[in-house]
C-alpha cells in the first residue's frame, strides 16, 4: 500500500514531476523504426505529457522536435519533409533534425542570418537501436542501454507496440506479477480452472507441464534480487516429483522487463512501458531467438497477436480495448476461459485498465505473492528521492547492465535463486546480484 | 422559484449531500430482475454518483457490491460469476453477495483465514419485488415500500425502464405537472391544437372526451393534499355539462409517482426516478391491471414504447434522445403534433432535458398550475432539513403508506378533492390526508 | 509578440470580457438568410459564448431570443413557430420576435396581463442585409455597416459560411497575412514550389503571372494604412520588368476583411469572422461581381468549395477539418501541393487550427512580413482600451466607412500605396487614409 502522495509520485511523469525527472534520466523507445520513412510523413508523438513531431530526413536520420514553428507557432505536423529538413507549411521556415532553423524565406537575406539562431526549436537526442527509435528527454548524456534483443541480428528479433489505456505503472506491475498467470490466463474446463495447453499425460515434458503447475500452485513464493540495472524476480511453484518450477522475470529501470516463460527453445520476450500521459502508455514489445532467425510463421503469429503481442489495427491500437470491454464473451468465460477475453495481452490490458486510469494504491491487501510489485514500487520511489537530491537514478549510468536475461528454471528442492540464475544465465543474470530488502 | 443554494440541495444526490442523505434513507429500484441471470454476466450500475457491480449467484440471490477487489483493486465487472460468488479475474479472490470474501487463493492457507475478514467489500442490502431489484444505500433498516403493482400477480403487471439525460428532479416535476398535457402532448389539426384522440361527437364518453377537455381547458386548478408517504395532487378541468374532470396524481417520497389518466378499465401506471448522477437518471416504469392479466398485445405495445414507456434499445436507452433531438420532425410539428416528437414519453423527456442538465430554478414565473411542482420542492427541501437534524424523512418509516392509487375522476361542481378521492379510492387515497400548505 | 494578458484580451469575446465589449459595439452576421424559413424550424445559434434561438415569423421577420422560456425554463428550440410567434412546447407560452410574451395560456385571464410584461425574454436587434441575418448584441444603436456586396443586386453576389475550429483572431490573422500565399497555397512541381496556375510563357498577362510572382518573391514588403473603419494593408512583390505587384487587403473592425486577388474581371470577395466561443468561429464568406450577375457555373463552383469557400456539408461544416487532419495526402504533398491539403480555404483552416485552439502569441519571431498581423493586434487592443474608458471603438459609429474595396494593383517602381489605391479605388480606398504606426 502507498500513501496518496506516494501514489502520485509513482505514477505521474509529466514535466517537473519527481518521477518525470527520473524518467528523463533514461532513454526511451518512442516509435518503431518502420513508422518513419525517408522524407515521409511526419508523425505526432506524445510522451510523458509532452508533444513532439518525429520525422526521418533525406539521409534517413530521425528528428524529434517540438511541434511549434518558431515564427508564428504553426504546427510542424503539417510541414513538408524535404531535402534534409521539415519545412513549415505556413511561411516556409525549415528545421533540421537537430532543431536548428536552416531557412527563413520570408525574412530579408541580411536579417536571416541573425534570425536563424533565435529560431532553433527544441529537439531530442535520438538513436535507432533494435529497430526502435529511442529518445532522451533530459539533460543527461548517458549512452543507450544495451539490450540483448537489439544486439542480435535483425532477423532474430521482432518488435512491435500496442496502446494501453491506463497509467504506465500498473501496467508494469502486471508485467512483473507472474502470480496472476494462475488465474487471469487460465483456461476453464468442466467448470474448473485448467492449464492453457492440454496435459500430455505421464512423463509430461516441462514446457507443457509448466502450464499445469501454474494452475496447481496458485500461490508462488517470490524471491527478489537487486542488480545494477534493476531487479531479478523469481517465483517458485511446486512441480512434479518434489521439483520446483521457477519463473524468473527481469525488471530494468525505469520501465523495461524481460518475461519468464522462456525454456530453451522458447522465444525470449520483453516489454518497455512508455507513458503517453498519466492515463495511457505505449507498450513496446520485443521477441527474439538467441540462436536463429524467426520463421515467417512466427512473424505472422506475432503480427496478428500472440502472447504479449496484442491484435492491433494499423495504428497499433488494440482491437480488443477499454472502449469495447475487450469484447468479453461471458459464454466463453463460463465454459473455456477464466476471463472470457481472447488473448494473453488483452487479458493483461483488461485487468490493468480495470484498476482505473490510475490505480488507487492506498487501499490494497498485499501478500507475499505481491512482493515483486512491492519491490518495484520501492525502487521507483527511491529513484525519485535520489533525483530530487541531484543523484543519478539506479542504472541510468550503467547501460551495460541492461544486458540481462530472464527465463524458466527447474530446480530440485532448496536451491537458492541467486545460485540458480548464475548457473543458468551466467553473467546475464545481472551483475552485483544481491537480496533486495525494503 | 428557488435560491441557487436551494436548487443545489434539491438536485444533488451524491454521497455526503443533503439530498443524497434523504435518498439514502429509502429503498430504490436499481435494475430490472430480468437483467440479471443466475451465474450470468455481472452488470455495472451507477446510482447517485456511486459505482457498483450487480450479479445473481447460483442460488438466484442478487449481490450489489463495490467494484473494487480488496486485493489489488481490479474491477469485479471482469470477474467470473461462479458457484455462489464473484471471483476476481486478476488473482482469483472471491466474494459472496453480501460482500464477504470467501476465497483468497494466492494467500498461504494459514494466513487466509486472517485476511478474509479484512477483505470484505461494501455490499448493499438488496430485495427483489415486483420484478425489480431494489437496493438500500444507507444505514436505515426500514422495510421495502409496499406498492400495489408489486403486490399483484406478475401477469397483471409490466415493468421496464428508460434512461433520462437530465437531473432527476426536473424529470419528476414533469411527472407531477399534469398541466402540460394540454400543450406538450397535444395534437395539431388544421393549424390548431387538437385532442390526442379524435372526438366521438355527441354524448362522447368520458374516456375519449377527456382528451378534448385537456385541450379546451389549459389552465387546470390544482389542489394538493399531503399523506403519510407523500402528496396527492389533483388538477380540475372544466368538462361538459358543468361537470369537472379531475386528474389525480400520487407522489411518494422521494422519487415515485402514480400517473392519472386511469379511468376504470385503463391500465394503472407509475414511475420511479433514480439518479445515476446529477445529470442523468433511470426512470423505472410500471403498468398494471387491478383485475386481470395483461394481454400479449398490451405487453408488446409497452415494450415498443407507449404512454410513459419509451421506445428503447437493448440497453433501455431511448431511440429518440437528447443526442438526436428526439428526431423532432418540424413538418409533423406544423401539421399534426404540437412538438413534432413521436411518443408521450419522448415528449416528456425532450422538454425535461431542454431545461438543462440541471434546471435553473432561480429564474421562473410560477403560477397556480405549477402548484404541484411547488409542493414537491417544499416536501423535498423539508426532508433535507429533517435529515440534517437526524430525523427520518417523510414516509421512510411508513412502507405501508405507499399502497395508494391514482386516477381520473368526474365530479359535479364544488366537491372537495379529499372527499372525492375517498369515495373513489377508499383507503387507497392515502392515510392522514390533509391540505398541504407552504 | 504579445504578453499572456494581451493574448487573452485579444482572443476572448465572452460576456464581460474586454474584447467581448468591443464586439458587442458592432453588428455581426449570425445566420444566412436562407437558413430561416417563414414559420419554419427555429435554429440554435451560439455567438461569443452565448446561446440563442433564431426563428422567422409569419411576416418573415427574424427573431433572435434567449433560449429560455420565462415560465419554467424549457428550451424554445423545441417551440412551435406559429402565427407570428414562437410557442413554448411545455405549457404554450408564446413569444414575438422582439422577445415580448404574447400568450400565457396556463395563467388565469385576469392575471395574464400582469404576467406577460414580466415574461418578456431577451431579444437581439436584428436586420437582414446582403442575404445575411445580422444581430447586435449590445446597447449601442449604430446603424448596420454599409458593405459593397450587400448594396449590389442579389444576383451579383453569393454568400455562404463555414465553421472554423479555432479562435477567431488567428483565423483573421491568416486572412490579413498575404505573405503565406507564397508557401501555404503553392503548388509543387519537380520537387520545387510552383505557381498555382501554369505559366503562360512570354508576355504572360498579370492575372496568371501574379501566381508566378507570388512564388518568386516570398518576402513581400508591407505598408499599412489606417482609415475610418479599419486598415488598408498593401503587400508589394517584385513583378516582371521592374514592375511591382501589390496585393491590397481591407480590414474592417472588428472582424471583416476584403481579400486581394481581385484584378478587373475577378470576383471580389470577403469574410466576416464571428466567434462561436473562444475555440471556434463561423466564417461568413461573400463573393460578388461589381458589374454583372454570377453565372450558374460560378455559383456551383462556390457552393462546392473554391478559393475562400470551403467544401461543406449540409450544416456548413467543412468536409476537410481538424478532426480528419483535412484529409492531408502526403503523396500529394510530395509531388504536387505544398501542403497536401486540397482547397485554399482548407489550407487556411488547417494552418490556423494548427496554431492551437487559441494561438500562443507569447512565443513568436515576427518580421516585416507580419506587419499586417501586428497592426491588426494593435488596433484590436486599442479598441479594448477605448471601450474600457467608455469610448466607442474604431469604426463602430461610422457604418458608411465600411463601403471600401480591395484588389490587386500593378505599379512601376516607387509609387506610394496611398496614392495608388486612390487612383485605383477612388473613394472606395477608405476615407481619412493615413499611415498606421504603432
Amino acid at each position: 500500500m502507498l500513501t496518496t502522495e506516494e501514489n502520485a509520485i509513482l505514477t505521474e511523469t509529466g514535466p517537473e514531476t519527481p518521477m518525470g525527472s527520473v524518467f528523463r534520466s533514461y532513454w526511451h523507445p518512442v516509435l518503431l523504426s518502420r513508422e518513419l520513412e525517408v522524407d515521409g510523413a511526419p508523425q505526432r508523438i506524445r510522451v510523458m505529457g509532452e508533444d513532439f513531431i518525429a520525422f526521418r530526413d533525406s539521409n534517413a536520420k530521425v528528428g524529434i522536435v517540438e511541434p511549434r514553428c518558431a515564427h508564428r507557432g504553426a504546427n510542424l505536423f503539417f510541414g513538408r519533409n524535404e531535402q534534409c529538413g521539415l519545412r513549415c507549411a505556413y511561411h516556409g521556415w525549415k528545421y533540421a533534425t537537430d532543431g536548428s532553423c536552416v531557412d527563413t524565406p520570408t525574412v530579408e537575406p541580411d536579417l536571416a542570418e541573425k534570425i536563424k539562431p533565435k529560431a532553433a526549436i527544441r529537439a531530442l537526442k535520438v538513436e535507432e537501436y533494435g529497430d526502435i527509435v529511442w529518445a532522451h528527454f533530459g539533460e543527461s548524456h548517458s549512452a543507450l542501454p544495451k539490450f540483448e534483443f537489439a544486439e542480435l541480428p535483425a532477423e532474430q528479433r521482432f518488435v512491435s507496440k500496442k496502446f494501453q489505456q491506463c497509467n504506465w505503472a500498473q501496467a508494469v506491475e502486471g508485467g512483473l506479477d507472474t502470480a496472476h498467470f494462475s488465474y487471469l490466463h487460465a483456461n476453464i474446463n468442466g467448470g474448473e480452472k485448467a492449464p492453457l495447453l492440454p496435459s500430455q499425460g505421464a512423463n509430461e515434458p516441462p514446457d507443457t507441464a509448466r502450464y499445469r503447475w501454474l494452475i496447481e500452485d496458485g500461490s508462488p513464493r517470490f524471491t527478489v534480487l537487486k542488480h545494477d540495472s534493476g531487479l531479478l524476480l523469481g517465483a517458485a511453484r511446486n512441480a512434479d516429483n518434489d521439483q520446483v518450477y521457477w519463473r524468473v522475470t527481469q525488471f530494468m529501470m525505469p520501465n523495461h522487463s524481460l518475461v519468464p516463460n522462456s525454456f530453451p527453445g522458447d522465444m525470449n520476450q520483453g516489454n518497455s512501458w512508455v507513458p503517453v500521459d498519466d492515463h495511457s502508455c505505449w507498450i513496446f514489445c520485443f521477441a527474439y531467438h538467441l540462436d536463429r532467425a524467426l520463421t515467417d510463421r512466427e512473424r505472422e503469429q506475432l503480427t496478428n497477436g500472440s502472447g504479449i503481442f496484442a491484435e492491433v489495427d494499423e495504428n497499433y491500437l488494440p482491437i480488443r480495448n477499454r472502449d469495447n470491454d475487450y469484447l468479453i464473451d461471458r459464454n466463453l468465460q463460463k465454459h473455456s476461459s477464466f476471463t472470457g477475453i481472447t488473448g494473453i495481452s488483452e487479458q493483461d490490458a483488461a485487468i490493468a485498465d480495470s484498476q482505473g486510469l490510475i490505480a488507487d494504491r492506498t487501499r490494497e491487501l498485499l501478500g507475499q505473492t505481491d512482493l515483486a510489485v512491492v519491490r518495484f514500487r520501492q525502487m521507483m520511489l527511491n529513484a525519485a528521492k535520489r533525483v530530487q537530491l541531484g543523484e543519478l537514478p539506479h542504472g541510468s549510468d550503467r547501460p551495460d547492465a541492461y544486458f540481462v536475461r530472464s527465463g524458466d528454471i527447474m530446480s530440485s528442492g532448496e536451491a537458492e535463486l541467486s545460485q540458480l540464475v548464475k548457473e543458468h544465465f551466467g553473467d546475464l543474470a545481472g551483475a552485483a546480484l544481491e537480496p533486495c530488502k525494503s
